[in-house]
């Protein structure tokens, strides 16, 4: 597969590439949320994959020195944004967290990992950016006790209008490195899919909930 | 605190001195499993100080290469094991995977997450062994799907024998950084404890079911 000199539409290649992320209009998936839907992502794939692994550390790095660069420590999003979150961290030489979705059960409770320091501006990393509200979760907890969430940066959006509502009143800036409509164009270019699907998928996004129903 | 060159008693005294481990014989803490224990270690609390993360990642990727050569890919034992097993997998540049102690309850119903090749050997990154249970799960998952699992490395272990036991019935070799003998000797040489503590964490570690009941 040919190189992108677009980070969006190099991420939407090496997903694609790696079967992270799978198409399949003519078979759905069937979601948890009970959504039927014509794609399935599942970013953790790439971290077997040491140089899409890298360029996915270095492109959240590079894009949070530019648009978080009071940054002080990175909280990854438990359990998908840990590894993730933990080489982000490891490039920016910063302390770093991980926030689970609900408190864990046994132990000592605790909700976040790892050391918070109070008022530390934190930037959370996520891997999937659905209706956001894990993310949102996450940074509910890192408020709590006591750190402020200064943004998020996610390897993926499927861009649904609820996740960028959910975030501009949580007053949270989001970055993300690549997004479902770049997929789909990549997908497209490089015949992953037929013109045919291109019109499902685009349907999908408009109305995730009642598609295929 | 003085810097130490060898390896397991740097790390214990990392260990001690960002509270990763605490000592309180005086005001046992209780573990999930029901024991009374004077001590709590949750090294997660290192990936928050980056010089410490670094040392802990330089020495289990040393550690590995001396004595897991042929390794071909990392896996991190949820949910401890995960952000570390990433920065040894980054650093060696090889593949990453993690391993839930459960197949996830939705979604694709994942056990492995990452693509794991068949007979690929694996190297597997916990944070702490206690009886070694859920290190065994991670090692049994990881043969169910294929993969050959070479060996296991910690950051710290208590030493119980029923773990030495468990990993030698399993033929899993295993290498931790530091232990809790080690432990001792350092707080007591920093004046972390007393040397009546010694003694009672000397018996706790003989027979941790019935101390303090």
């Amino acid at each position: 597969m040919p190189q992108h000199t677009d980070t969006a539409a190099q991420i939407a290649a090496y997903l694609l590439e790696t079967q992270a992320v799978r198409l399949r209009p003519e078979q759905p998936f069937q979601w948890s949320s009970g959504w039927n839907s014509p794609i399935y992502c599942d970013n953790r794939v790439t971290l077997s994959f040491p140089h899409i692994r890298s360029y996915i550390k270095n492109a959240l790095a590079q894009a949070i020195q530019q648009r978080f660069p009071e940054v002080q420590a990175i909280a990854g999003v438990a359990t998908a944004g840990i590894a993730q979150g933990a080489l982000v961290a490891d490039l920016l030489e910063l302390p770093y967290l991980y926030v689970r979705p609900e408190p864990k059960s046994h132990g000592m409770g605790n909700q976040i990992e790892g050391k918070l320091e109070p008022g530390q501006k934190i930037v959370l990393i996520e891997d999937l950016i659905s209706t956001g509200g894990s993310s949102l979760k996450a940074a509910k907890a890192v408020q709590a006790a006591g750190g402020e969430v200064i943004g998020m940066a996610a390897i993926f959006t499927y861009g649904f209008p609820q996740a960028e509502q959910n975030f501009t009143q949580a007053n949270i800036p989001t970055l993300c490195l690549s997004d479902y409509n770049t997929l789909v164009k990549i997908a497209a270019e490089h015949d992953y899919i037929s013109s045919d699907s291109i019109e499902a998928l685009s349907k999908w996004r408009q109305a995730p909930e009642v598609w295929g129903k």
